[in-house]
């Protein structure tokens, strides 16, 4: 077989045959294979797609590519979640120590920014120490003792997917259907949970905007994890702005923190205790997903949420003091602030723009070996519906050098709109799914 | 600008305007833009195109990237001939010294081995010591002592194409109309001639076999080619079977040797009159195609064009010894032939599988760094049309071990058919276009 071949093959619409696709995948994890004949070979899924044939056999591939973790002796449910991802999505790192504290394993393996969107692994490493790469065996042993583990692909688990991922990143091939469920799923099958719960979002700022698409997604997902008998749910969520008021990797950190702690943050909240409740319930600890919903809330009011949080940074080597002095605003040195221009009503605040000028302020990457900044971002101080005055500040931003500051607002142009009229209230919780 | 961006862009098929196509390539070049983002651009170009504007602007960007030969210093008329690729066509390499011998320049600027088809570079190289590499001053050195000259592309000429030339021949992004006239024309446009034929192949050993995209390539060249301010003329001719009877580097150099010492062999006789007629006749040395076509004939037969070969090789240094010794036949070590498996006519040589078949024999190159092996290659003993019995010889397979030997082998399967009836003839020049 000859790269060139298979991938004018798939670019010429012809379905892959698993032999074809074990070719392509374990030639590029040893090198007969090159990065631009992936891309190349991605690109051409993107346009022609996968049919559920071949999309079972690249998970299987991938799947294969490395270990399975076995999680049997852990005495308890394990249950996990995955986000499409979004911009200013941090639930992940309210959900890990809140469904924890509930009983329940969380078994997380966790990704880096993907193309506009941010990454779980960039935000946590904005904890001075905070370690995401451990041995299977640290993170069998770490779950074992507090119940959470957090960590980046380790090069045992589905090393194919996390060579592709970064790829998928870098060249515009994150948004497309058989590419992110044979990777969500060869990763979560690799991880050891026995349920799972998808967030798949819709809106701009999602990888994949339209309704339909994510529909189509969150069903491929749920039948994929049928036939490789996992329980699961997928709750399709709004992505038209950002989610929360901080965009960037601490700021993200540092609003989570502010809610393990009492604030409320309408949105994130809510996606925190549906989120959770669903996981809670596929573990057992409760017998709806509602019930579950409400031990999500009360987790966060009375700080077990918290305290695991701590226990999980210290764990993973984090510094707990840094953490602690939250409350000292850590910044970036250059700020700018954005203004309204008129009187009125936020009507929209694109979240797509939004991400992508979070990685001109340095909080992404461009390419695969660009280095985060992870005090850059934005902080939004009005989210649509509010109303403003001309002058009103809508948001802040943050970079280490004025270049990056200026490249940032340059790509907010036209990402907030404000109207005379109050906007329609869009739904946060679209459509709940389950297998 | 980012490039995750501008390959999205042109992946959701938005027209690219002049600045995003120059950064992209610009950034490819100084190395701000990767391979396998190229890559991946280059594959969404494939798919949604691109319109006459961008084209334009990918042309001149190209032809920017470098400098242009001017050879009006020359007092005679200069005129190329560019052919979009086949297999087993060899042309360029009767037709250099052919139409030089009647005092028409032939500034000449090759590529290598692109797909499944051959490149005249390598083809050349297969003489030993053949020099295709010199510089600009080099170049219009030989041009005015001998009046052709044969060489790759030059560091100064069109650098971005050389680049994205190579790389699309192994990420199977050949076979796309705009790509493939912007690079021929970046080309073209900076070696210096006055004059343009056009060799567009049609069938299945074509780059892009369907007639219809044949005639919209042609036309595009010559509408281009006008904008510019050159004549041409462009040829639409048969690429359903091999052309000639070798494949290969140093057996296709050979059967041009045999065919300008007297050989004649039917298809490569004809195309290389009709091509080098209107070369000759957009050279104002001839009052029509027919009249060139007919001076094309007689300088074969007088061996002119053979002497002005000779001196060709002597001048860019290569073996003129290892040339004329062409009677000796070199082949590579290991030999197997393949016979027909029953009585009939030959109805179908898949000219696509020759062409594969010899890159797996050593031929031509599945990476960018692949080295090519002269010698290798595939003789026809039979082509579509000719009558065989079984256990006839239809063709021998050359290569230097018996892996690559028993690859190319496993290639052909199913590459020729023999049926009962004889075949419809079909016509080697299919059309010819004047702008």
């Amino acid at each position: 077989m000859n790269p060139v071949e298979i991938i004018k093959f798939k670019r010429n619409n012809f379905p892959l045959t698993k032999d074809q696709i074990k070719f392509f995948i374990e030639g590029y994890i040893n090198g007969e294979v090159t990065e631009y004949q992936m891309s190349a070979f991605l690109m051409a899924v993107y346009f022609n797609g996968m049919n559920d044939e071949e999309t079972f056999h690249l998970t299987q591939i991938m799947l294969d590519s490395g270990e399975t973790v076995d999680l049997n002796f852990l005495n308890m449910p394990k249950v996990d979640k995955h986000s499409t991802g979004g911009v200013g999505d941090k639930t992940s790192i309210i959900i890990a120590p809140l469904v924890a504290s509930c009983g329940i394993a969380v078994p997380m393996i966790s990704g880096r920014g993907l193309g506009h969107t941010g990454g779980t692994l960039d935000k946590l490493e904005s904890i001075p120490g905070f370690n995401v790469n451990y041995s299977i065996k640290d993170f069998k042993k770490i779950i074992e003792r507090i119940g959470a583990v957090m960590i980046g692909q380790t090069p045992e688990l589905a090393p194919a997917d996390k060579k592709i991922y970064a790829l998928r990143d870098v060249t515009a091939t994150v948004e497309c259907i058989p590419l992110i469920t044979s990777s969500i799923m060869s990763k979560k099958l690799a991880e050891g949970a026995d349920a799972l719960v998808f967030d798949i979002k819709i809106g701009n700022g999602a990888n994949l905007p339209e309704h339909e698409k994510s529909l189509e997604l969150a069903e491929k997902l749920l039948s994929i994890s049928k036939k490789f008998g996992k329980k699961a749910i997928a709750i399709l969520t709004d992505m038209e702005q950002p989610l929360g008021k901080k965009i960037g990797n601490w700021l993200e950190v540092e609003e989570c923190i502010e809610i393990m702690n009492g604030a409320f943050v309408p949105d994130i909240n809510k996606l925190n205790n549906v989120l959770c409740g669903a996981m809670i319930y596929l573990g057992g600890k409760a017998n709806s997903m509602e019930d579950g919903e409400k031990i999500a809330g009360q987790k966060l009011m009375d700080k077990s949420a918290y305290r695991k949080f701590l226990e999980m940074v210290k764990t993973q080597n984090g510094d707990v003091n840094y953490v602690k002095d939250w409350a000292n605003y850590k910044r970036a040195k250059y700020k700018k602030e954005i203004v309204a221009e008129e009187d009125g009503f936020v009507s929209k605040m694109t979240a797509m723009d939004f991400g992508f000028a979070a990685i001109e302020l340095g909080s992404g990457r461009k390419k695969l070996d660009d280095k985060v900044d992870y005090l850059s971002g934005i902080i939004l101080h009005k989210k649509v519906g509010n109303e403003v005055k001309k002058g009103t500040v809508l948001c802040e931003l943050y970079a280490d050098n004025e270049q990056k500051l200026l490249n940032g607002n340059r790509r907010l142009a036209g990402a907030v709109r404000i109207s005379k009229q109050k906007p329609v209230e869009r739904k946060l919780i679209i459509d709940i799914l389950l297998s």
